[in-house]
């Protein structure tokens, strides 16, 4: 029988939702559901650490929704965007508070589906769901806010002159499946499989982010999810700084796609898949050029972080370019933005 | 030149939202804007205290905005209703996020306003605004996350047989305006100006609850945002107790409009108005019996919380009723709800 969350109630729909989130009783004293607030005994929770971070990130169906995701991909995602900020400051996270507004005539099947998908994520990243409201609204709008410790939290503004600039992974996967999804190319049922759950189900880098930090050679750092060309932008106009990109060094595309995809795209294509759509959850970093003596850090870090070094800092006045054998070439700043 | 927000673009918005929030560096390392997460320095931060609290609340335009509320007004109240929920465990706040929910055709002026009430609550009470984010929406929305700080956070589960049931403040101004609003009554322009003020810019009773928690005899406590009735049952529900209530102990409405509107309204219509209505920021909350016997306390209690006793703990299995004389009469379980 189908079953309207107006039919369920406010109380009844509290419960619902609360039960799914469970806490380790000794650090978060009062969870989610139980009281006016969430409660954590702070110097057990966060153990050694000197800083806490804070981050919020919303989400709305019309706008961030690709057609085709999931009940339990949009609260999935709604907790891996939050994180992926955790991540880009080289933090671990440790919780989370989810404000939900909820149109009236929703199947409570499909808030099963989305709690699922919200205590799954966090789950996956040791993150504790420890709080939240929910109100009635037009439209699904999924409002996180995540908590997380770090003593070495990498800024955006410590890029410097002659450091190298480094990505995370590979870059492209999620602007395929929108590609895809808006019929402007033709995907075998694989690809367009794999594609999909990168934009769908986003992997935030938290142990990624962690690893970098704890490197000791780390810069600067931002997340890519509004695009590689605007979060480099941020990283240089924060740092006061420029940036030379070597094209052919980027990762477009996942290993496992990357041949059967990338024969058939032009060089111009692969770039604005890589630089100018949001979706990928990587990290943009920036680390000493004397990393690179360090052997035994390099091998860490291509192996824990997939990490590709793409470029590297210039003067500010030099801007942001692409660097081919001696020609230089403008980045455009564009990607996505809200307004 | 009226100007809206689509035309001045993300990055100028968040520029122009973010100077307005400025934060103690000593604190608060990275504030809103700066970075991919505000980071505070916790141990600073905290001081002496123990627990971390964390709540969420979101308002939206068709839902918790009366008609003639200013978007000043509606800053101001994303950030009270938060800090009525910290206020409602005994807590100290210190800061805020809020995400925003914005319609592309607001003009920037409206924007320039809620941010200064934004700012303006938020420093009113201490409490530093350290991050947000903002999305494109169809109807305005403004999720708010406060962290505070507590060492003895006072739950609602606490009530115990015996116990007095007290209320901080007067109630019923809010549901005064409401009613006004739908046309349901006429009141003079003074006592006008004065309800909606309540309801516009509802003032958290932070001061007041740190009191109550530092008093060593609460047992109890609750914000009573969505109707005495349904604050009251959850402080019942939570402790397993039952109440009874002292109906002419309710101080109903503001003393400087209490006898100018009290005479007009029949008892019934002053029950709804103290009970059953949303919109009154004032606490509930429990004190042990033996308080009585502390005449400094009680005074202090009754100075700086203007508090009321308006009722006492009673087994669960007599359930929530009014006493008058010796006629017992339940009390109906209603209020604000969303669903």
């Amino acid at each position: 029988m189908v079953m309207k969350v107006e039919e369920l109630g406010e109380i009844g729909l509290i419960e619902r939702i609360t039960k799914k989130f469970q806490v380790d009783k000794q650090l978060i004293t009062v969870g989610a559901g139980e009281d006016d607030c969430a409660v954590i005994d702070i110097d057990k929770a966060k153990g050694g650490y000197r800083y806490l971070l804070v981050t919020t990130d919303a989400l709305q169906e019309s706008t961030h929704f690709p057609p085709g995701i999931t009940p339990f991909q949009m609260g999935w995602s709604a907790v891996a965007v939050n994180l992926s900020d955790i991540a880009a400051m080289g933090a671990r996270p440790f919780a989370f508070t989810i404000a939900m507004g909820i149109p009236a005539r929703t199947e409570t099947s499909f808030i099963d589906e989305l709690t699922t998908g919200i205590e799954e994520c966090a789950s996956a990243y040791n993150t504790a769901v420890v709080g939240g409201d929910i109100t009635r609204s037009n439209e699904l709008i999924l409002t996180g806010t995540c908590l997380g410790f770090a003593n070495n939290p990498v800024m955006r503004a410590g890029a410097k002159v002659g450091d190298l600039l480094c990505v995370t992974g590979s870059l492209g996967n999620a602007a395929l499946a929108v590609k895809a999804i808006n019929n402007e190319l033709k995907l075998s049922k694989r690809v367009e499989e794999i594609v999909k759950k990168a934009l769908f189900q986003p992997q935030p880098r938290v142990n990624e982010g962690i690893v970098i930090a704890n490197s000791g050679v780390a810069t600067a750092m931002i997340d890519i999810s509004d695009g590689l060309a605007l979060s480099l932008a941020e990283i240089a106009k924060s740092s006061n700084a420029g940036a030379e990109l070597y094209e052919d060094n980027v990762p477009v595309l996942s290993e496992e796609i990357r041949r059967e995809e990338c024969s058939e795209l032009s060089t111009r294509e692969l770039r604005e898949l890589a630089f100018y759509y949001g979706g990928d959850y990587e990290l943009l970093f920036t680390i000493e050029l004397g990393a690179l003596e360090n052997e035994a850090l390099m091998q860490k870090l291509r192996k824990e972080v997939n990490m590709s070094i793409i470029g590297k800092v210039v003067p500010p006045e030099e801007g942001i370019y692409f660097k081919k054998d001696e020609e230089k070439e403008k980045m455009e700043i564009k990607g996505y933005q809200h307004f």
